[in-house]
């Protein structure tokens, strides 16, 4: 089984399921972009992890191991995707890629937030106006280490 | 001037001004990383923000008109950045890309964030364990129209 | 399946049928280019537009449902596309790309036209010399967010 | 002088002179859009066209000739552009490219909407829920020839 | 059946029915360079031309068909075409792009050659220090529309 | 100089002097596209070739000799070249690169066209339904050495 | 059969015969390079030595006409190559290719190598210090015709 | 200075001075492909090679010292070089780069010809049918290690 | 069986079998890194070598033939891999790849560390604050040859 | 001044100091590679230790605040670089990328080699078969964060 059929088995299952990630995330006890991540073989989840999340979504638990391999993570192609809403992060580091890091080198010194140690929140902001994404990324700050 | 030379002349006169962009949030009643897009001329400032801008940087007001000047956006050379600081967010899209467009749908329906009616922030959360960098990008909601 | 195998299947279906793009604007109450993209798979339709669009086509109602998901968009493989008539497209952003930002700036300020509030129509306009192709693009204005 | 001198100075002296495309529209007999394309040395003028702008904006004749010559046209870097506003014409490409193929197709045979023999129009759509551009393309159709 | 089978398929039959494209051009009225793009989909035939090739080459008419649909055009990969023959053409582009060009519109004025009301013929022009490969490429000279 | 400053002088020269591509053909005996070829430094003149297009450009004797060095060839960019009138050559390789290689292959045997041992006409045919750019290419047939 | 099976089937064959190209080039009468090259599909053989070869790999002859069609050349995936071994030539050409450009100007005038009248031969070359791999390419000099 | 600077001083002296990469093979006992790979900065001279290399140019001593700085090597732009003669190179490593690996491999086992213990010969080879450029690479075959 | 699908019968085998690398460097005698390299098909192994893997992964003993075979090598897509891990070797390379370059030239002179007479050891190192990744590359210095 | 105006300004007066890599080292008591990384503008030093590098190479003082300014790192063009002994290093992730990723995984579970706090030394290792070049690479292991 491909990465691509893994993902594709999963969401059918989900669906079928009729079950959202917000409902999968008060079963695992994980964030639903984290467990989004899982079923698109971004993240690995440990073994009761894996084997929770193959139940609720109705699969046999053979399903489960797969999931608790280090994946080979990044998978967009084109290597600029092309889909609107994936593009948009694209465009935001083009556009505020420069001035994010000067603002964050003033606060921080030299280094970088980590992609690792590292938390992404999707929350829907309720406005008159029409409703707004609300991501927040949270990741560690990792100063350049001199030797 | 090209934009570089501008953008340069701007953060020296910081610089040497020893300002900070938190001042100059203070001095302009706008976010800093807006702030720091009008100095990277990825941001367009209106002529009263422009010359506020100017003048706390103690540069003549004749630098001021150039900022108002809807700028060519999106900057970085080569197209996937290689600054680590940078990169980080590149690699963000390529492996949260997918789970996230999955919520947001789940969550929205069909449609995209906007990087338009946009708004970026860059916060120091406090961690005994190593401060973290928050960045929060909140974006309206536009749902695909049909016709 | 595959969004490449769902296409073919329901122009395949469309061709057998004998029915155009014209008739299932009728049928539907939408744009053919929009009818078109769904069966692209670059929109998505409700389930009473899916499954009109599918009965039209002769199709039984199961795949109706694949209309409804949010689909990954963009398809064009090379990035460049090498295919003369979707090539125009990328000569015209080449060649009037920069005197259209120059105008539109100049009448609505900094922003964009939206992609997604966005309307697309394809007319033929009878001319004598030959007739022509008319596209008009309709996309709201969406002015820079200042924060 | 470079091409990007010549738009720079024709710019400059523009906004100096503090006329608007619509006022040249007037002066030249000539659309917006094709003025801000000889502008950015995308188009040709003929002599008479090319003295007249060069007069409305102040300049001295001897800019004119410069703009007569059939320039290398298509100037954007990098070939996917980052300006927001410019991608969203890529964008429309990559979602809507197939889709419009296939209408045009039925519409017209096997063939492209040429894009020299070509028009390109912006207009304001003025709407209580946010005004709207409307770009207005019109090229002849070009029927393959066989031979 | 994908547009590479149908060629191989196309190509399979004449060499099994032993017809070279100098007969098929015979047969159908048209030349063989047009028949070639035909069997390779980059052209597309009408129904009676389709189905003469379909049984010049000993096919059952159903391939017709498939024959007379406007293909998706440009299929080389990659983008530059590594074999040495295809490749030439690209090297005589880049070699004679910008002369030609500036030929072409010292004698025209400026636009283009249409590559679509165009004809290409390949002959041989038998000499005693080796045959030449003659290429004739005859396009509509197109002028930019001014508006 | 660069190659860019040298082919600037030489055409603008050319145009302060009045003089076209089809009046140097008569002075040098040779077809104007190699002439503008060795004005774009795409090929390499004799000294006495040099001489004398720089005395018919007006220019000093000096410049002959740049003329006669083996120029770097190939000089678009980007490497799939934006300008209409250049990238149709492209676009033509790309529908018809595969279908021509099928007929030469037929008509010759396994081998390539000579883009060395070769020349290039651009001549006009008068249409009354439109003139027409006809480009003539004929070069050497060199088949596959075995060894 | 794609050509990557074709090659496949052959080198399984000439294991599986244990026969080297060496002996290939004795029963062929053609070197060994250019056996592989057939091999390979990026030559092609007349029908005695299709014949010859598939017989002394043990094949049925049936394999025989492939290896006498004219093939897509050039196979590499990506444009620059990972191997170690291939990617050397690359190396070469960028660190020795303006060298070899200016000692072969300096020879021969301007024109180039040819790579089709070409052979090349690959000799071990037995050293104390440790055996040498010696590639030698000879191929016809072209020189730039003018006209 | 730059090293696109230092290469044009050194080729224009020795244009000046007219003497042949042959001759300065005489004086220095050094290869002239060695000679020009140290003048394009693609190889680095001990003291003694750069000075009499200098001097032999008729260049003043100063010159000497930045031929003997280990130089960034490499330069060819695009990666896909467009000048013929060194395209060849690549078409080459295209054609035959598997067909050579199959054969080192078979004479030698896993490993590679070094590019860096190497040695490089241009020679002209007279032949009746046209000379020939005969280009020997002799590179040390290295092993893989195990470990 | 390609190479995709060998590697992964033997990373199933050996999650099977639940061998670790570790055990497999007791068993072969070979570090763990080079035998992941056999299994991934970037290296070869000799017979007995391949049988002893193959036997410790619980196989049938055809499978060790395929070992023995010279890969081809270098197998991430796209060119610049976005699996974080993969990546950051990347970013060493464009932050650290100069300053390397530099002091390895102080040290040894102009040429190169090999890649080929090569070892690669990977160690956990640890360190209460945090276990630390030790990769030590170790590969022979080749002088460049001058000739 | 550009960052590559300060190299070269530091590496100019670094050689005419006559002073090694390791002298800085005793001087800074920092690792010479990170002090080269200083001086290639990858890293940045504290006041101290620009005050210290710039008095040690015998620069004025208004050299040091340069070096302390968090720089845009990784600067190398193209993006797969051409000098051999910098794409060794693409080659080594190249071809063992994969392997190490996999050995990673195994002793430390999900998450990457920190490429931040992270250290890297050059070593000569004598060895009387030919010295060998050892570089070592010492990052924190960063686990993959859950939320």
């Amino acid at each position: 089984m491909t990465i691509a059929e893994i993902t594709k088995t999963l969401l059918d299952a989900k669906k079928a399921k009729g079950v959202t990630f917000a409902q999968l995330e008060e079963i695992l006890g994980r964030d639903e972009v984290w467990i989004a991540s899982v079923i698109y073989r971004q993240a690995s989840a440990d073994e009761t992890e894996a084997k929770k999340l193959v139940e609720a979504l109705g699969l046999s638990p053979e399903f489960a191991e797969e999931l608790t391999i280090p994946p080979l993570k990044g998978s967009l192609d084109p290597v600029i995707p092309t889909d609107p809403l994936i593009y948009r992060f694209y465009e935001i580091m083009q556009v505020y890629g420069m001035p994010m890091k000067e603002v964050i080198h003033e606060k921080f010194g030299d280094g970088i937030m980590s992609a690792i140690d590292f938390t992404l929140d999707v929350d829907k902001v309720e406005d008159p106006k029409g409703d707004r994404v609300q991501v927040t990324m949270c990741g560690k700050f990792l100063p350049y280490k001199k030797w």
